[in-house]
């Protein structure tokens, strides 16, 4: 069976060459006589797999030597609850920017643990873009800023980074990491799930400025103290050892490829060829205001439900999966992360103008 | 390479049928066009995978239809906090027994939601039993009573389950799920993680009495909450998808060898063998007593700190490997849960004997 093109939100299509190597070695690993799914995360031959991920991703991201980084379960959306519980001891509040749902459902969580002051919103407007964060109030007494880089069901994307002084920048990078250069010393946290542009699901990635740790709620689980899981190098407990392993696949290929910002170049040339075609067609057209364009999910509209699903079908014919817009939306979305190739996307606006052609 | 047998206490041995079979389809999955890993956990395909991996559990363990099954992260670890958050509303106080290290843990954490009462404890000789259950004063009014059904470090088992009368008995189960038959509706609630005996870490099965779910303390993240996560068929997030793939593998090649019963006959076969060799060897004895003896985890000891890093030498040599015991007790333990098969033990017996021999 030939591979399609899998234009997943995530998880999401993941690099045929990485897939490949892993299912290489899924029975016995190396000269190991194991599968690395079998490798006691305690021995050496997987502490070697986990000091080799880690010291890839400070590589890619060129992460300061004072942060800590870590490979958790629970994704994001534990991140969500982590996210207060690690910080709002300080002083109990913190700003939110409301930029998409999971901004959003990140927000109503952290209430559970303090006071949230949405400092900006674009919910109002059905998340068509990002508030403009020059324009922002910061708290300066807050214990914390948060953002969303990249709004996966409304295809936005933060065009430029806020200035928030004192307060440390915590920011949710699930749907872009490691698909532009971002300055890592100016958050004092980022996360990601890995399942949209590391690996697959279960495994989040979890950066923290080292004077951030250690100022817990008192009832924190302890799985969830990124000061604990720092000091213990991701091994409170027994870590997700093959989501790991695969990030570190993952990993390697985009360092084989040139990195962060060799990949930025090609993803901005796939979201290029994409939006240009939208902006020309008369069928299709995009939702998002241009300066917020996400470059790596692009939702595409033709206000028809019908002709909707007629493309969708007719994709689907033609080896292009889950092209299904989110239902918040409507219409297709595309996400075409760092493992969607050129190809993936020339092929979709290929059968785009076929379907707009055969439907004119 | 050659695949040695591995004794690892968990991330464990995995039958090597089930890696084939991963193997064979990880790139390709069956006629979808892409790995498991790239699917949507929102996808007809994957929502297949899931659902019969749910229905496999529920036929091995036979579990009642009035029971969530949930497939979760954070291990056994997030499940000590869980436990108390999900249920110590009630009236704030629990009992534990504390038969080894993860019970501890379990107990301490759970001090942070309520009034911990350890209603048994055989801490103090090093958890070489575990308590008698009839002996113990269960509190009426406690919220649940706790225990842990096999102590992966100690070596030791319950020989029975208690009767806590109308106090809903929870169970840490992650060292001996699936490995002898359990009644599941004398618990109120059961979790183990995946790593020992169902797959690669990553994964923890949550089966929980309906009547049990929606009595979670206010500061409960919400990724944690049973009642919210049954709710979405574990996936209020997206899950570790791939983890739970492999669970259905090993769920399925447990079924196709005939159940619970069946491996638990072979469980005690496997056993047997260990335990007859090791109370007739001059060289090697248990630490454990022998009514409380583990089928899944088997410390063993010389007394002498150098012959026991000798034999280790001695195991690896002869393909035997993770056989050095835990620092709690010293020595040697050989895990041999489901996945090892009885050629492993015989052949760790037969070195025994050989070492022994030597040793003399």
């Amino acid at each position: 069976m030939d591979r399609v093109f899998n234009f997943a939100a995530g998880p999401a299509t993941i690099a045929e060459s990485v897939l490949e190597k892993a299912q290489k070695e899924l029975v016995v690993y190396q000269d190991k006589g194991m599968s690395v799914m079998e490798m006691s995360h305690r021995s050496a031959m997987y502490i070697d797999i986990y000091n080799e991920t880690v010291a890839l991703l400070k590589d890619l991201m060129k992460i300061p030597d004072n942060y800590k980084i870590m490979f958790l379960q629970g994704g994001a959306t534990l991140q969500f609850s982590a996210v207060p519980m690690n910080l709002m001891g300080e002083n109990g509040k913190a700003d939110y920017v409301d930029s998409g749902n999971f901004a959003h459902l990140a927000a109503v969580e952290a209430q559970k643990y303090g006071q949230v002051n949405i400092v900006a919103s674009s919910r109002d407007d059905n998340y068509t873009y990002v508030p403009d964060v020059d324009a922002i109030q910061w708290n300066q007494d807050a214990a914390y800023a948060y953002i969303t880089t990249n709004n996966t069901i409304y295809g936005t994307r933060f065009p430029k980074i806020p200035e928030t002084g004192n307060v440390p920048l915590i920011a949710d990078m699930s749907s872009n990491i490691l698909s532009e250069e971002y300055d890592v010393s100016k958050f004092g946290m980022i996360f990601a799930g890995a399942q949209k542009n590391i690996g697959p699901a279960g495994v989040c990635v979890v950066i923290v400025r080292e004077d951030l740790l250690g100022k817990e709620l008192p009832y924190t689980p302890k799985l969830m103290s990124w000061a604990l899981q720092a000091k213990n190098d991701s091994m409170l407990n027994t870590p997700n050892t093959y989501g790991i392993y695969m990030a570190k696949l993952g990993f390697e290929w985009l360092r084989d490829l040139g990195g962060v910002a060799a990949i930025n170049k090609i993803n901005v040339e796939k979201a290029q060829i994409l939006y240009d075609y939208i902006d020309e067609s008369k069928l299709f057209k995009s939702p998002v205001k241009a300066e917020c364009r996400s470059l790596m999910n692009v939702p595409f509209v033709t206000g028809d439900a019908d002709k909707d699903a007629a493309f969708i079908k007719y994709c689907t014919k033609n080896g292009l999966v889950n092209i299904k817009g989110h239902r918040n939306v409507g219409g297709m979305r595309a996400s075409i992360y760092n493992a969607m190739p050129v190809e993936g996307v020339k092929k979709l606006v290929e059968v785009m103008k076929a379907f707009e052609k055969e439907n004119a």
